[in-house]
């Protein structure tokens, strides 16, 4: 048998492709192994094609202020949903194509087939076995369909299949109301077509703040129904599949299953690494090194289970990149929190979540943004952002919004918070007008309040162009 | 004659409420004069008229891409821009009348009036003569006009007068293009009005990095005429109101006059102070407490011409009403610098300009969006955004840019200018995916590839968890 390789990737998602990038620099002798489609799930199941269907929809939704803001015409839009699929596939497919590259250029060392762990440090690929030092795990993830579902055939769409349809029904059910669910139910109750969305819990896309949810809650039903309750069951109807939970039952086109995505670990031979495995067969994997336990083995992006988020998961293709390399695997920090759904208003939870924090010892602001100036200008004065801070401290911890502009404060929020800045250092800060932003600095002032740190002002005084403020200024 | 007043306020703008709000604190012997029509610049003919014009005007001009989104009929939309103008007056109301109700409800404490000094401690106003420990001045600015284009009576406009039309003419020269210039140009370019710009400089909206300069004149250019060279010179014409510079001559039926604002001082009887004014009749003021020269005066906001901004102007009535009651003038360390232009892309300059640097020590990184995934999905792939670092200790300095989502990522850039972050502080946080603000790292990294202080990664290694890196990881 030949030398055994420095590192088998297996999988080239994004991050099977980070963790290449970083094998590469340091070797020549590894190879990649992918099974199924090239492509990563963002780039083409994911982030991106949803984010083409979305931009569509909230173009079409925004007809329904022309009148307001004294545009004619309006109502005689049309989406053509077809052309918009036909959008989303093609922007896709570009994005597709930037992935593809990499493992292309790799010619032998790149192999298609579907891998099987034999040990620590061997694997096994369409009847041939590799040996290497180390080896990279990057499986990736998939939607998850309850097996009775599959009787639906392809009237049961994940988002595997969704960006597939060259037209859609004319009514969908959308499982689940987590981050894709609630994209995907929004946008396409956008696009005209009768959505409605189940979920068996009440809280939306990961939110833990009552008001936040509730906020959301009557945000999104003004647009398309939601019935929470009971998990939904699925049944065959004269006119379509019917769907029931214990709040309703209603007939529809086709449904959508947004219940979550399970890592693709099954079949993997995880078993022949001698480790303990969970109830879910998961490896124990430490998420500052990704190593599996003590071996020579890495686990990494949507995998694991652990957070399967694209920058995080590319993150871990980089960390495990660096530790197959290193004689002792690397503990590296991980970046602040940060999860974000697309909807409209922006769906955004930043550092510490709500239910995560201690009541006695943190401090609340929030701000809506209905009688917010320039929302207002926009016809966008709709949503909430709550934010947390330390009562003694007053760093800030954490935040839940809907917001408009969501997006954009949760990266301040989030810098602000791996940074350990407090309230104050962040209301130093300009705050232009009018701005969004302006209605974040409400929430703030509010938390800057209840703070035993509150001074008169947010501008601090420079004590060395002139003489500490009078008293009586305090 | 009785007992001097605490503070005399002379202006009832943003910064004469702010000097208000401070001044309440600490005494009720006070008295606010106000010339003209109540309410603020901002409110009622600057930031939110503005915006709800070019929130309109964004919305109409939004159908150019329906068609690639596969929304159909856009072709079909009007602009009513008598509608579009009724909305603006409609929600100017709205936020003039927040602006009110402070000095309303003061009674004979608040003064209509025109003020003059008669020396620091006194003034006049028709005829009645008030004296006080301190006085604030905070008359604010005014467009300027030049003497002979007031010859063109109501065809020529300004923003005090643009919002009052109840229609308007179907070509419009703006002349200046300032913030304030091109914000009008624009929106009403978009609102289907033929819009031609003359500017006597080459430099838009404050710019001096020529890369975003250049970026942004070609955005503008697919949208309306520009025409740069010497200074704009109106006369009458046959069919309406002439204009010329040294590369065009056109006719139009209407003129906006956005060659700046011009503080009003004039006529204020600041020559009574005893103190040197400057050519254009300006005292010195110091822009930490806002007090002229070692009087008991104080000029804030617009009217002391330093930094006419919203949030500047309300930063200095607080400054200037704290410091009327301080026995010895409080300096207050300002604001990171931060200008914001509402254009789309939005154009923005955050901390030092490029012009302000010195290039030796500086290290420049840029991005451009046409390629920008997310940008892709929204069809706003258009701008560029220059970021400007320490060449040595590798801490952000500024930035120059016209971007999609501009206005949000110049307050995430102020937060870090003004914490004195490096450019890794910045790479530490997490960058969703997929956000504008990954365009803004692309930059970010550019310049990291330039700082000596560069690592391998933009993860920090943690190491409290695990053993340092191998130097193979390196």
């Amino acid at each position: 048998m030949s030398r055994p390789l420095d590192v088998i990737i297996i999988g080239s998602g994004t991050a099977g492709l980070t963790a290449l990038r970083e094998v590469r620099k340091r070797s020549e002798r590894f190879v990649i192994v992918n099974d199924g489609p090239y492509g990563t799930t963002c780039a083409r199941n994911g982030c991106m094609p949803s984010k083409v269907l979305i931009e569509a929809a909230n173009a079409f939704h925004r007809r329904l202020v022309f009148e307001e803001f004294g545009i004619r015409g309006g109502a005689a839009l049309t989406a053509d949903i077809p052309a918009v699929l036909r959008r989303v596939r093609a922007l896709r497919d570009s994005f597709v194509g930037y992935t593809l590259q990499t493992t292309e250029e790799l010619r032998e060392r790149s192999i298609a087939g579907r891998a099987r762990l034999l040990g620590p440090n061997r694997i096994e690929v369409d009847g041939r076995e590799l040996s290497a030092d180390r080896i990279i795990i990057a499986t990736g993830s998939r939607p998850i369909v309850p097996k009775p579902w599959l009787a639906f055939g392809d009237r049961l769409l994940t988002t595997d299949t969704l960006f597939e349809q060259a037209d859609l029904g004319r009514r969908i059910a959308v499982v689940g109301m987590g981050a894709i669910g609630i994209e995907m139910a929004q946008a396409l109750s956008r696009l005209g077509i009768e959505v409605t969305g189940f979920d068996s819990g009440h809280r939306l896309a990961g939110l833990t703040d009552e008001s936040v949810n509730a906020t959301l809650d009557a945000l999104l039903r003004r647009e398309f129904a939601i019935h929470y309750g009971s998990a939904a069951e699925l049944f065959e109807a004269p006119d379509g599949i019917g769907i029931r939970n214990d709040e309703t039952r209603i007939v529809v086109d086709q449904v959508i299953a947004a219940i979550g995505r399970r890592p693709n670990i099954d079949g993997l031979g995880l078993e022949s690494l001698g480790v303990a495995l969970d109830a879910h067969g998961m490896p124990p994997v430490d998420p500052h090194t990704m190593q599996i336990a003590d071996l020579p083995v890495f686990l990494a992006g949507d995998a694991n289970g652990q957070l399967p988020l694209l920058h995080e998961t590319a993150d871990e293709g980089y960390i495990a990149g660096v530790n197959a390399f290193a004689t002792q695997p690397v503990g590296f920090a991980r970046r602040t929190p940060l999860a974000i759904v697309f909807a409209d208003p922006n769906v955004a939870v930043v550092g510490k979540r709500l239910s995560e924090l201690d009541s006695a010892e943190t401090v609340n602001g929030a701000v809506d943004f209905d009688n917010q100036g320039r929302a207002r200008t926009a016809q966008r004065n709709h949503g909430r952002i709550c934010v947390y801070a330390d009562h003694r401290s007053g760093r800030l911890l954490g935040a839940e919004m809907c917001a408009p502009a969501g997006e954009h404060m949760a990266h301040l929020l989030a810098l602000a918070i791996g940074r350990a800045l407090t309230v104050n250092d962040l209301l130093r800060m300009p705050f232009y007008h009018p701005v969004l932003e302006e209605g974040l600095r409400g929430a703030l002032r509010e938390l800057a309040a209840q703070l035993p740190t509150a001074g008169t002002s947010e501008l601090g005084t420079c004590g060395a162009i002139s003489p500490p403020a009078d008293p009586r200024a305090g």
